[in-house]
């Protein structure tokens, strides 16, 4: 079967969370927004869908249609390998990827604090505020929280959870490239305090599908219209 | 066996949405943040705990503990009869409660999109300029969604899925409430746009044991200390 991934072209967004699950897994899908935009739009103005979307991403398998990008990695996650089979495994992962999409919903937020609605041009002032304060408090206290996850998980692996890699550790991956994208200088220091998640990173990045995919042109370069963007304005001295 | 949860006393929060699924399923469950104040921040510093939740509220059930929101609810769904068995209306009613909390966030949001580190008071302007647009754009895009997803299923049944009421049923119940108290001006024009959402509310309200608890003193009032907030001038004219 060949799953269906629907996500805006020309950004990596919550879509490359996804992305990333079906590459390491070796999943078969066609990134559909990106060979045909009007595709995508089409089943959002659907009126026959039963269960529509909020909005993008969303993933098709067979007749399943699934959204929300933490509800298609548990979708994902038994069935490709990519999360414990157990109950107790499977909520402890979809519980970290809820917490790591709420530290990528305030890393977007920065750029735009009074919402997506304007554009970044039109709140730099209240931008330049909350930078500072995700660079010096919120950003370190979600970092802090996934390295001591990873140091109380040591005694049975090098990864978020159990001895595998999950989807959780795949999206603290791309979380990692991407704040390192959107604030270099401040991620220079963060990285060194934070040691287990700098070497998680280097680990997800070995894997060989992923490095093939990201030497890929499946993989899109981060840009100034996702989710990490980088204004140097937003990084500090 | 008898549930525990942990939330900050004092305000709804997102600890409201766990406690209508457990009033409402009729489940036997301690409310220790309310108890025992010290008995949160106690846990949350335990270095003994293999999976730490990195805010609450959370939940323990024997051994269990499970944290995020979404995720306490999707453990307590197929276990009180509170979603579907299946795992199609399973994810369904999963995507649909995180869809609630981006809404739930964003209406947060509107008095601090600065970040919570900072007052309110310290950022009305930018408030005064978010909850514009959030009145305008974001909040009927939100109850538009809705809407149009009770009216796809109306020919099963009264609620977001299927034919009885699932724990998104009730989030949504708990979303109206809090938008009413936050802004009544805005929710007197949009509820009558949005007839079926106003429907669902009062079918909600009207459960007997939700009224029950809705009674007691076990909901605590609404305040400006939690998600939703009464300040006039950002309710519009």
């Amino acid at each position: 079967m060949t799953y269906e991934l629907y996500y805006w072209p020309g950004i990596q967004g919550r879509g490359e969370f996804v992305r990333l699950a079906l590459e390491d897994a070796g999943a078969r899908y066609r990134d559909v927004g990106r060979e045909d935009r009007t595709a995508l739009t089409r089943f959002l103005d659907d009126r026959k869908v039963t269960h529509p979307p909020f909005a993008p991403p969303f993933l098709k398998s067979g007749k399943l249609v699934v959204a929300q990008t933490a509800n298609i990695l548990l979708y994902l996650g038994p069935r490709e390998g990519l999360a414990p089979k157990g109950e107790a495994g499977r909520l402890w992962v979809h519980q970290l990827q809820l917490t790591l999409a709420d530290l990528v919903l305030e890393a977007h937020d920065v750029h735009h604090p009074l919402g997506a609605n304007f554009y970044y041009e039109n709140q730099k002032p209240e931008s330049l505020r909350r930078a500072a304060d995700f660079r010096a408090e919120r950003l370190p206290k979600f970092l802090g929280y996934f390295e001591d996850v990873l140091a109380r998980n040591r005694a049975k692996g090098d990864y978020l959870s159990g001895r595998t890699r999950s989807y959780a550790d795949l999206s603290l991956f791309q979380v990692v490239e991407g704040l390192r994208y959107a604030f270099p200088r401040a991620m220079a220091r963060l990285d060194r305090d934070h040691p287990r998640i700098a070497a998680l990173h280097d680990r997800i990045a070995a894997r060989p599908r992923i490095k093939a995919y990201l030497a890929s042109d499946r993989r899109i370069p981060f840009n100034e219209d996702g989710i990490f963007r980088h204004y140097p304005e937003l990084d500090g001295d």
